[in-house]
């Protein structure tokens, strides 16, 4: 038998095991778990065959998994981090977006959302005791087709000048987080502090890998939007501050040139909503387009 | 623009995402594991690519996960068991089987090996007290030439006939499992217990997905082996009986044709080694060859 024979023999032998693990799917009663398990097996597969992942390096990503599903609990969600490092986070935002190239770019959502944030009339203070540089921001709601979307829900959320979004204390403080509304021109602006780049969360197993990979923990300096309108597709996306450090190297990957914007610093004075402030500040605008709903 | 123009956008937004997690790992020290996350990247892609993965998914996959991690232990592997069930522990077995066609086919581990189970004569009983009907096994280990392998060291292991291994109870019991050592004529024999089907462990969330998938949790009877002697590759493999049940439907893929063998119920009486059985018991004959080992 010659070498090509043998190897032949051993690819079939190869291929023979997934075919059977495809079959033993077919059966699946839902079609789209049919299909969403056909396709994992078929990916997971030729990714342990064209690596030739060896015995060794299968237990070591079984360990990786048991790690990561140690650290994880509420408040720790170590798989969404393994998520966000390997881009499926991105991606699946990627391949859900609107196919609609005028409206605004979305990124990921992140894990320090949280519900009922409070109201801020419009020019309000988001930052509610958050350190940081005073930030001015403005913009409009619009859609696709140039015209305002009144009474929008805007979410607003950030960290505070050392990198810590209020969950990440044990107790219960809020700030840096609050929702308002656009007005009738589709208006909205509110005051925060100028975003700082920070780490994900990186002494676990996910931030082991970034390390041994030689990667970043350093997400690009963001403030978090979501964006509600009735009829129109929910925004969730980031500002980023052009200039800012971590701008290529973002390790959850939501950096999108469309949403890099000048924060233009100001001098102590006079600023907009009647404040005076006692040292620089800065100021940006971010106009918003919505995309229509998806019609079921 | 027309709906091409948009898809092809669409598409680009989604190709430059893989780039960019491609391109973070390009710098990774060491080249394999370079060559590992690169693959995986590729792949992990792919799939949410093609089945267009929406974010409801996506939460419900971090959730598969979490449940999958939050069962595991020290005794309990979900991830092992999730690994058997996508069929990547079968074929990462099959990706490392040595390529030699005329050698004893290699099956999955299993989670059930014990170190230094105990020491057997030729003719001894692996039982120990499992459950079962008396069961015979005799053979030769052989390299791939015909010459006998002396002085290999067989392990054997298997449940008692209500389907549990010994390490799945509270205590420190043992049974059904036992190492013997072929004579100089590569020769070997043993008692034990004939094999019975049994579920895998199938109360968490990997036996949810068997259910949701209508898949079975039972694995075809067998008795397992795993068979080392120095110059030879180790050989770890299953024996299955001849028209068993689950021989189609093995829930982690272990089944080879070459390894089903015929297991001859025999009249109660008089057996080898001198035993007298006073109920039906059965025999079988398992012939073994051992690739020589890899050259580094
Ligand atoms: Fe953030
Ligand atoms: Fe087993």
């Amino acid at each position: 038998m010659t070498t090509t024979d043998v190897h032949s023999t051993h690819q079939e032998r190869e291929r023979e095991v997934t075919e059977k693990v495809l079959a033993s799917f077919a059966d699946t009663p839902d079609p789209r778990l049919r299909e969403v398990m056909g396709s994992l097996v078929e990916h997971l597969h030729a990714f342990v065959r064209d690596v030739r992942l060896t015995e060794a390096e299968w237990e070591r990503a079984i360990g990786f998994l048991k790690a990561v599903g140690d650290i994880t609990d509420e408040n720790r969600q170590e798989f969404i981090l393994l998520s966000d490092v390997l881009g499926a986070s991105m991606l699946t935002v990627a391949v859900n977006a609107p196919d609609e190239p005028s409206a605004t770019e979305a990124t990921v959502f992140g894990p320090f959302f949280v519900e009922d944030a409070p109201l801020v009339e419009r020019g309000g203070d988001i930052a509610n005791g958050a350190t940081g540089v005073p930030c001015y921001v403005e913009g409009t709601v619009r859609d696709v087709h140039g015209r305002p979307v009144p009474g929008a829900r805007i979410e607003v959320w950030e960290c505070d000048d050392e990198g810590f979004y209020d969950v990440q204390h044990d107790d219960d403080r809020r700030y840096g987080r609050a929702h308002l509304f656009s007005g009738e021109d589709g208006a909205y602006d509110f005051w925060c502090v100028e975003p700082v780049p920070y780490p994900i969360p990186h002494d676990g197993p996910v931030g082991e890998l970034l390390a041994a990979t030689g990667r970043s923990p350093m997400r690009a300096p963001h403030l978090h939007f979501m964006v509600s309108a009735p009829g129109h597709h929910t925004l969730i996306t980031h500002i980023f501050v052009a200039g800012g450090e971590h701008l290529d190297d973002d390790a959850v990957f939501g950096v999108k040139e469309s949403l890099i914007l000048d924060f233009d610093r100001q001098p102590a004075g006079s600023a907009p909503r009647g404040r005076e402030v006692g040292e620089p500040w800065s100021r940006t605008r971010f106009d918003i387009v919505l995309a229509e709903e998806a019609r079921a």
